[in-house]
């Protein structure tokens, strides 16, 4: 199969696209709170003819472009940005604060690309509908919120999405990464970790700094906690199962000479098997428990699961006809097959299990040379997603995105000559 | 020296000083934010006829009682709160919140008890009105403002009061612990330790949670400083040599799936010998240095010291005869010479040393005898100054420390028959 | 290619053999000091009229068996033991004591199956003496000492084992482990982990065990270096990069009241991939460096390889070739194929590499159901190679393990009909 | 009271002292293993004329010189040594080697001085017998085996020696130490630690170096013990309340590449107060069988006492008078009290504590001035007893021991003129 799209397309649509896109990204919004960026998306879709609905699943936007009958296909983009505070110095760089669920003012920014998924999602649209003469059947796009703390596929679910919508036969996704421009890296199967997260609750007896030994201190117990949590990866678990116990956040006290009552520290684990998922999980639990009784702590911590994702699971069949068209579009030496899943998370394939449809999702590049040049010339390594120097080159990760999505698409609808 | 208060002081005045507490408890202000408490003290101060000064160092007040010829004797009660949550569950319990210096909204609680040294004062400075025509001499109260931070007294004697005021012969000052209601304990010497305060950033390199293999984890590079600081008490410091190294406080990070940039420490160090605080403020750094390093951190820790406090030395020929007033007035079993200092930290003894004056400083107690029995019964121990509990009982605290703080004055002051 | 070995062997030959192998196990003998096994072997040898060379790169022993024209098919089998407290309670369990190269007196086991290897060779050798009518070629067998310490393939190397022996067209050797008795389990490319000995000694600075302020205590240096050793694993290696770092020894120290002087781990670590490797021991160095500096130390750390095993690499054709081999004889059920490779190490893989000849190796099952039965009654995982507990059954293992050998061998020898 | 001693002794005995000195130097043996030690004694001892009994108590030598009517003195010396590495580079350094209760091969060394206060005790028995016509009544010297070990004294009892020998009215001891030579150091009340150790055995389970995730690590398991052990003085014991935790050994395993079964930690607590001492041995067993399950272990661990020592304590009276008559000898520069007590342990007042009577206990310095000078110009601190470098000088060390103890001796014992 041949799809051509027309060769024209990024000049016309790309400069308003670019602009779409830094306005994304100057104005990030936390999860379950992107009120305004729902609100470009409709106004970027309101030209195009779509039926929209914004409010699925909280601020979560479907649009639906019914084109004769065919196959369903459903294009997902997550829309929601990250508590860091941007250190890229772009010009378009996020100032932007906000109140997070636990009533903390914030920082915010783009730093896991959702703004470049975004955009390219509306870029897709506007060539398939341009488009339209050339194939037949729907395509459900699916702008969805709080990707990042995995609540957002199940609240688009649980609101009704697969009712109120046309059922997909196939879900497609794709995400930006520190991967080089221009390049699409896939795998089928398990393409991604399952991640749980969980706060931990550490409860010693807080006093004054200068008598220690009237209080159970809760930051030497963290402290412990923190480095026995070490011990899953390096001595539990098989060196032959990924696995990963990251201490993301760590809080307590207010003043260097008051000793607080309690320590908070988020955990986060990735794994690719359900049994060592429950070993590190249940290991967690015991060295948590344990530590607070060596500080003889007089009340047991609190270990709670804040949310949970799990594994993305790729169909082959699905992924690597994709991949030939990729391959087709981009030159083979652009399209990488991964040999290895990655550590990441994801909720998209939440929408294809509870469908029972398969799911294809990729990763397309976003960095130029010259990052990957500095980094081998300063030895810092180049910034992952979530950091806050993550920032993707507009172009060609731009129409890169746009070109795969679309013609991902156009494999899986009808083509009319 | 026999000094006779009238009988029915408290009965008369105790009521409105135990109003006053109440409010002042229920509406703590942290340091050098202390305004409305400031115009409290006025307001009691007013119908006293005193010259009342405010804003000396910023929201400290001073008041003068000028009373014929005779030794000039400051009175000192600091009056700032705490950074601290209060959970003592009384009926005036704090809910105050307060931004602190680094923007933050924090709770406020008095979980010092500077609320009741405050009115304590303010209640000797009644008696000692009343009580005119049986003393000559001058009387200087000084209701200093962030004593927690260090910067109460420094910032006082900055702004004049050894000038503008009239010099003291001597500085008395008291504090209120967890030590039997009715109690005196004093000491001279060094009664309370050299207090340093530092603040201790950690640089790591931040990243997604599930690529720790990217980044340098500023948590665990956290837990290791944490860790390794407990071995300069343990054996770096010989056991004769008391000194205390805390980590009040620790933050890192924001998200679980986050691994931070940074980590920010809270470090207290008290000791009571230089060549002790010299060698511990060294191990501080050393170990912060090496285990930036053991992580493969590319940018050393920043080490500050954000206060400093002197070793407290109160005079021993003023403070013994004190002590015999004491014993005269309370009966002798409840005036106790305490054997060792205590590890807390106080800014009192600035002002006498700048002077060239001795200073005398002592503790009186709080806690009812339920207290004790209660600790007892459950085996948790008897909540400490900074504590969330910290709640010194009404009375006979009240009148203990205005009998206690008016005595000591009139024993440095002439007497009058 | 069809191999019937002769029915009736094992009940002829393998109450020898099973003698043989319980004297081998009730006399284990450490690396290079393998005199009395070396005996054993020539002693089991001379009657099959081979060529038998003792002393060969120390106490090591070639066996040719020349059979007329055709391949060189060498047959590798270890026979050294380990210094391990034997807990099995077999009868012929082991009681035997040795010198370590340090001069200390260690228990020794056969805890690692060489025991068994060995013996399966003899048998082998056996059982293609009397098939010789049926094949041609020459089997070289070289009984090798020092496996366990890494240097025996080597020292063989070194002695000209390559030039004064028939040189190899294709290596072969297997291992006995913790799998189901009957069963092979195989695989190609790196099959077994590259790994590093490191001796490293921290100098700290004795004194008495009352005194820690005038000394530098070694022995908390120590536990802070095993501690931070598990952050390169489990926060500096990426997930999907198998690693082992383990601390196998640790000592310090005479008596509790004396703070010795220095403390010495011996540091293992086992890697599959070259900048995987240079990366952790370049961490390794680091981190001790920095904890030796976080201690005070007057002294740094000194770190030293003891013992360097390359990855042991399996060439794909002939594996596979002799995986059919392998499924044709004892069921395809019985002969599985390891997605992953294993993290022990060898030095097999120095002889075909050096000779520019395929190796090939392979593992074979020596426990019986009723281990795994007993294991997952108790909770207790099943004993693995270098295990005080670790004792195959005798039966089946020995014959499948004389079996496998010999068919692989007769597969790459010439067959005569 | 004046006493004085031959001007010309030191010239007469001293020779001979040194040598006997040097000889016991050179030929150390451990505690309850002191054949030879007190073969020497009885040679020294025989020319005098005393009763001379040995084996008391094991290895202990009583003598007995009766002088008419009086007071019975006894003075006591311990004469064992340790299993430390001597490093002195003396001339007479010991090279001597012994098997300790475990087994083990060891070296031996008098590191703590008791081949000087043994020497000394000889010197004394001889100054007390040429000078018998100026005093009367009865020296009984007590020569202790096990001093190091805490059950020499104990065992000496239990050998009757309260009833054998004539009971004492006083008992009298000195300690060399690291101390300017020529100086007296004493106190009075509590002068030396209770001392407790404490045999800790982890139970993990091994196996290869190359699969942590089959075993539990008692190596990991041991470093997180012993940083935990840290915060018991760090965090759990007043500032003001001395205390001592020393892991002085840790044995785990035997090769890098296997994981032990078990580890071993020798524990030794010092405490000057009994409600801390039970305090630190009950967070002791709670840090291990905490740690000891945050491990996964299946088997708790085993802490046993292997040692007790009591407090010191010294009769103020008696201590008091003997500083007059060191003063009144020595000149008071050299006469020094030390105001807080020594972390150290002895067992010398258990025959005071057992007899009833009054013990009095001091120190003498053994360190020339070129000692300090180097340690001050090198940074390396002072080696104190237990160091494999610690060399008292010859003179004035054992003179001036010999001529405290005598006059000591002497003070207590009728003056006949």
């Amino acid at each position: 199969m041949t799809i051509d799209l027309p060769k024209d397309w990024a000049d016309r649509l790309g400069g308003g696209l670019a602009d779409f896109y830094r306005d994304l990204h100057a104005h990030p919004e936390l999860s379950f709170q992107e009120h305004r960026t729902a609100e470009k998306v409709w106004e970027a879709l309101a030209p195009l003819g779509l039926e929209v609905t914004p409010g699925v699943g909280g601020t979560g936007v479907v649009a639906v472009l019914r084109n004769g009958p065919g196959p369903v296909v459903w294009l997902r983009a997550d829309f929601d940005a990250l508590p860091v505070q941007e250190q890229t110095g772009l010009p378009y760089a996020s100032t932007a604060r906000a109140t997070n669920p636990d009533g903390k003012d914030v920082p915010v920014m783009h730093a896991c690309g959702h703004d470049m998924h975004t955009t390219v999602l509306v870029g897709t649209l506007q060539l398939l509908t341009e488009t339209k003469k050339h194939w037949s059947g729907t395509v459900v796009a699916v702008f969805q919120p709080a990707e990042e703390i995995g609540g957002g596929a199940a609240a688009m679910i649980a609101d009704g999405i697969l009712d109120r919508f046309p059922s997909p036969d196939v879900v497609l996704g794709q995400h930006v990464g520190p991967i080089p421009a221009g390049v699409i890296v896939y795998k089928s199967g398990v393409v991604m970790a399952a991640a749980d997260s969980l706060k931990l609750q550490l409860f010693g007896h807080g006093g004054h700094g200068s008598q220690p030994e009237s209080t159970v201190d809760p930051v030497v117990m963290a402290a412990n906690v923190v480095q026995r949590l070490q011990t899953i990866v390096s001595r539990e678990v098989s060196p032959f199962d990924p696995a990963v116990v990251t201490v993301g956040y760590l809080h307590a006290g207010t003043k260097d000479n008051i000793i607080p009552d309690d320590a908070e520290l988020g955990i986060n684990v990735r794994t690719f098997d359900e049994t060592v998922r429950s070993k590190t999980l249940a290991s967690i639990t015991r060295i948590a428990q344990a530590e607070a009784t060596a500080s003889g702590a007089h009340k047991e911590p609190a270990l709670t699961t804040t949310h949970s994702f799990p594994a993305t699971v790729v169909d082959d069949t699905v992924m690597q006809q994709l991949a030939a068209v990729f391959r087709g579009h981009f030159g083979a030496e652009h399209v990488i097959e991964n040999p290895q899943p990655v550590a990441a998370s994801e909720d998209v394939s939440l929408f294809g299990t509870t469908a029972g449809v398969p799911t294809a999702f990729w990763f397309w590049g976003g960095y130029p040379q010259e990052t990957y040049d500095e980094s081998a010339r300063t030895g810092r390594p180049v910034p992952t997603n979530h950091s806050p120097l993550f920032a993707p080159v507009l172009e060609p990760t731009l129409s890169t995105g746009v070109e795969a999505l679309t013609i991902a698409a156009l494999s899986r609808l009808n083509t009319k000559r």
